[in-house]
């Protein structure tokens, strides 16, 4: 159901807290929660995206261990999300990637906590994703504070708008990222239809 | 706007894979994940629920560096989120202490994977929180493989449906505890109303 989605997870180029543009370095649980969600709302991939070659050697090692015997003797649940993980030096290169594996450029669209008053609406972003004759799309998340300029207006078609609560308090907004993925997949593609039996 | 409303993350009575109860040790991401996305959708307060003297005391020293004066001068939105924190060695003592707050018990909501066909639905919830008249509300969360079915049935007053995802894989359904709390405060306090300008 619906068209194929990844998510790709962006260490460079990314902001730090004083809006200059750094590599940040992976968190181990990133990772894991990145890869565990991905799965749950039925995404065909999460990409790792690293300019760093050591700790993308890092990355495949750990996987490595999660997909071999032993890890996935102790964790089959693990191995399984670690399955739909990959790495790339470049948000470039994972759409690349992407656009060869599916014979068609990924919608890409951007995410972040400043995109307050614009991009595409999250009901119209579902819409689409959840439409199976629409071409792949890939949600882009940064690391840091937040994602490149440049890279988004380079790579990126769209924007989310910012997540927001209806009772924010004083303006504070400071989601992890683990969290910001978990609850744009959701917005997206998940189903809250649930009703008691 | 809404009532007051709470999250627990309780570390005991919860089930290891077996479906044994256990005690859960504190994991130092959940802290300020959770702490984070609490105060970004305005809750009231976010109890950490431990048997253990020695987890609750290590996380009363971490809580203490973020709000004292080194790390608050590092990071203040940090400290702004570790203000909402607090202990507590038991869910029951948690409830007694909102009930002390604010003057009526709490309704307590549990959460989990395992709830599947039942529980209040979600504009239901998402109605009764956002409405201003209504008393506080505590929705909590199990670690391990989730909350002990005693405990739910002693002191939760109703349980949340288990977030599903439509494009669902093939029964997969294993999220972080910090990817099940933002998905939940999304679903019942975020805004999702946000369109371009």
């Amino acid at each position: 159901m619906g068209c194929s989605v990844y998510i790709a997870l962006v260490h460079h180029p990314v902001k730090n807290r004083l809006g200059q543009v750094v590599s940040t370095a992976v968190t181990n649980l990133d990772i894991h929660d990145l890869a565990r969600t991905a799965v749950t709302y039925g995404c065909d991939g999460y990409v790792l995206v690293s300019p760093l070659l050591k700790q993308r050697e890092m990355v495949r090692q750990m996987a490595s261990h999660w997909l071999g015997g032993d890890g996935r003797a102790r964790n089959p649940t693990r191995a399984r999300a670690f399955e739909c993980l990959s790495v790339s030096p470049s948000l470039e290169h994972a759409i690349e990637w992407i656009t060869d594996s599916r014979g068609q450029r990924p919608w890409v669209i951007a995410t972040g906590a400043g995109y307050r008053s614009s991009g595409v609406p999250w009901s119209e972003a579902r819409a689409r994703l959840l439409d199976p004759c629409q071409g792949p799309a890939l949600i882009v998340f940064g690391t840091g504070w937040g994602l490149d300029d440049d890279l988004v207006d380079g790579l990126c078609d769209d924007t989310l708008p910012a997540i927001e609560a209806v009772r924010e308090r004083r303006g504070y907004n400071h989601l992890p990222v683990r969290a910001a993925v978990s609850i744009v997949l959701d917005r997206l593609l998940g189903d809250r239809e649930a009703t008691p039996s």
